[in-house]
């Protein structure tokens, strides 16, 4: 007789295999499909994901978790054993109906979003976007009341174990304590400086073999994964066939350019996770604020540095041509310029946290019911020129429409973006502690020390441990926003 | 309570979102997926596999189809009960070890296969086969002795339903009275004439661009589907979205553009079959004769015809570039060549049923018994001498090693190849009789005439007809092979 442990890593092997079709054909309809494939793809894929529920909160699986906390376990099965239960608890808790609805309120309210938002249409979209917020709600309710905490804490724990508001209100307080006054001193001094843009066109095929050849100076393994072109850059696929794709203009080329390092960062985590536990919950990437520290480490701790940005300038004139703008002290500065505007996604590393964080805010207040959809613009307006002196009134459009998160009901993953931005200064930090003379070796070329250290410290663990212990593994503390502080001081004040 | 019928039409559906789901991840591992993702992907396919096995053979399947022939249906309805019969006998009726033990045999030599054909190593291959054969002879068994007929026509029944080796023996029987004559005069003809081979290279990106200008052409529906490359030209993907590939060689183009025009046969029937019957039985092709029938109509019929080639003539000169060759009269030459060879796939359309002759003569014979692997190098070496005037001993690699077919098992397809263009001649006689005009059509690029009857007469009937039914209505007689003959004798007798 099989063990119950046994039994439960064959059945998620199960799901991790159907996981890898949903993956791959995810990908495929963000880069492949022709549009008519649109609706039969959506009912396969529909299809597969009430499979994979019913698999994962089978009753067996419950009474195989109990039966398996009885046996004799190494750490490993443990951890495991334990994203296992997370899991098999996170889909359990809700009834059908009310997964169902909120899939169906989701999609519709994304669905109409697409056209809403460039119509600036914010009363159809709130109309929808109620009914999200509603049965948001009845889901945070229902997770706070199994995790004994608030409801907001119930859906960020979703996204990042472990994380609570009242963790993310300290670190956001401390960085609003500073950030204003940082970010006004930083484009003052900026104003002063002249950077010139180098002059497009910059034909596709030259973007993407720079592209291809930093992805190689990245360590990309090109035999585990490729690059595509997409709408939105993305990382995906699995962990033995990373997918990553970016997307380009052709006026210029640094967007497509830091979009293939930040999607490079995701895939050498993905491709680096633990192979000898692979299709295991233990195997998987630890958080997704993790996930992002990877990342910004490889976009912005590394690929915005002078050392790595003097080492890349000889590729992009070499690929893309040389012409004026493309000397490296003018490359240099146009990677690094600070310029507060309207679009979260378009933000430069000083100013995305207030994008963040006034997104934190409202979306506390939404789901805690201290707020209502209506009272979104208002607040966003306030918010964006209080923190970043933008006048948003009236535009909609560029201004709380302009994401998807909250269309399908993704409350509470935004924090994890500028979390994820300071984990990589703290894991930059260390990195430096551990081989002060890093910079140099980046200046040279020699990368490998860097991935041997994220190799070491991150990838190889997979969720082996919890977001606090790793990130205190690698660097001696829990969450420290003093080295994102120290980062951004001494990258931007001259 | 909903009726049997009901149930199994939602049990069909998962199946065929499922089957969604398994042809375009299958697309993506011959066209996108990097060499590292192959283990994971035929992990996660095979678990697949085994669940749509368990959907289709549940016990409460069975119990349906018993239930749901006493219920009232209408014509489509019985038809569509009468595939889910076929699809549920024929997987149920294979216990699951045998199912399993010839999955791993058939990948064991593939696999081997790959290596062994280029080192041309018989006797590492014939000691795969050997487990292959036996594997496949079982199968034949129980089949035969649920359908009561010979073992060989047990799995032909698979492939091409109602086809049987008696018919078989006689359709072939015919042609080989009368095609090694006429082959032999028609080389003998074209041995007088001079063509001259426009010399390249021929950048992929222009041919690229051809074939699409060629689907275009052929009504290919864009929205539908893509055109991509794959080491070997096949046609993909779902109804819906439909995924074609081709492949290119510098030096010449004829291959790559046949190609196209070829898939692009499969690509209508498959993006035309009865969406209002989407994810059922009755919605698929009706059998792998006529889905080659519609490839090969488009290749040999029209793709080969002068009037075609003199309508894309100026295409292939706008898009390649003019050069000696491109002249129409010469172009129409190159494409109507006939050269007997070793290999099938490169064979022109007369020497083609000689290569499938041989092929069922041989695996018939296997399966029944009467000869055994190792009989197989002497007995092809005789047969090509035989029909071919060629002499293969000793070359294993482009002899009896060339095809993937029987590595995997799948004896009792090889006949559907000349079947196909038997019924494609049979069809295109039919559409004359029924458009006179239709040669000078197609020579004025109106070729809107010709899909309608093919939509009319084929494609939107999808399985709701039997072979010889479909073919019946469509040309009021069964297969006939005279009009192949005809077809022959009226294109390359001058």
């Amino acid at each position: 007789m099989s063990s119950a442990y046994a039994n439960l890593t064959r059945t998620f092997q199960r799901l991790s295999r159907f996981g890898h079709l949903a993956a791959i054909t995810g990908w495929d309809m963000q880069t492949m499909m022709p549009a008519g494939g649109s609706r039969a793809r959506g009912e396969a894929l529909a299809e597969l994901s009430v499979l994979r529920h019913e698999i994962l909160t089978a009753k067996q699986v419950g009474e195989w978790l109990d039966q398996a906390k009885q046996e004799d376990l190494d750490d490993v099965a443990q951890a495991n054993l334990y994203e296992m239960h997370r899991a098999w608890q996170q889909a359990s808790l809700l009834p059908a109906s009310l997964v169902e609805a909120k899939s169906i309120a989701g999609s519709r309210c994304e669905h109409a979003w697409r056209q809403q938002r460039p119509a600036n249409d914010w009363q159809g979209f709130a109309a929808n976007l109620k009914e999200v917020v509603k049965l948001s709600r009845e889901e945070a309710e229902i997770r706070a009341q199994a995790n004994g905490c608030s409801r907001y804490d119930a859906l960020l724990d979703v996204f990042e174990p472990g994380m609570t508001s009242a963790k993310l209100d300290s670190t956001f307080g401390d960085l609003k304590q500073w950030l204003p006054e940082l970010q006004q001193k930083i484009v003052d001094q900026q104003a002063k400086e002249t950077v010139i843009a180098p002059v497009g066109p910059f034909p596709q095929e030259q973007q993407k073999e720079l592209g291809l050849a930093i992805m190689k100076l990245l360590g990309f393994d090109f035999n585990a994964g490729r690059l595509d072109v997409s709408a939105h850059p993305f990382c995906g696929g699995v962990p033995q066939d990373v997918r990553i794709t970016t997307r380009y203009k052709s006026d210029e080329f640094i967007s497509a350019m830091m979009g293939v390092i930040h999607e490079t960062g995701h895939a050498r985590y993905e491709q680096n996770l633990p192979q000898q536990w692979a299709d295991q919950p233990v195997a998987l990437a630890r958080s997704t604020a993790i996930h992002e520290s990877q990342s910004l480490f490889f976009e912005k701790q590394l690929g915005r540095s002078p050392e790595f940005l003097s080492l890349i300038q000889p590729l992009a004139v070499q690929l893309l041509g040389d012409r004026p703008g493309m000397e490296t002290t003018n490359f240099i500065a146009l990677n690094q310029r600070v310029k507060p505007g309207l679009i979260r996604v378009d933000a430069d590393e000083v100013s995305y946290p207030a994008h963040v964080i006034l997104r934190y805010e409202i979306e506390r207040a939404l789901i805690a019911g201290e707020i209502e959809v209506d009272d979104i613009p208002t607040l966003w307006q306030e918010k964006m020129q209080h923190w970043l002196g933008i006048n948003t009134a009236g535009n909609y459009r560029d201004g709380c429409m302009q994401d998807i998160h909250w269309t399908d009901g993704a409350f509470g993953y935004f924090p994890t973006y500028t979390l994820g931005a300071m984990y990589a200064a703290q894991l930059f930090q260390a990195l430096k502690r551990a081989i002060p003379q890093v910079n140099e070796l980046i200046a040279q070329g020699d990368l490998q020390p860097v991935f041997n250290w994220l190799q070491q410290n991150i990838w190889q663990h997979g969720s082996r441990f919890s977001t606090r212990q790793l990130v205190e593994n690698a660097t001696g503390e829990d969450l420290n926003p003093i080295w994102f502080r120290q980062h951004l001081e001494s990258r931007y004040l001259k």
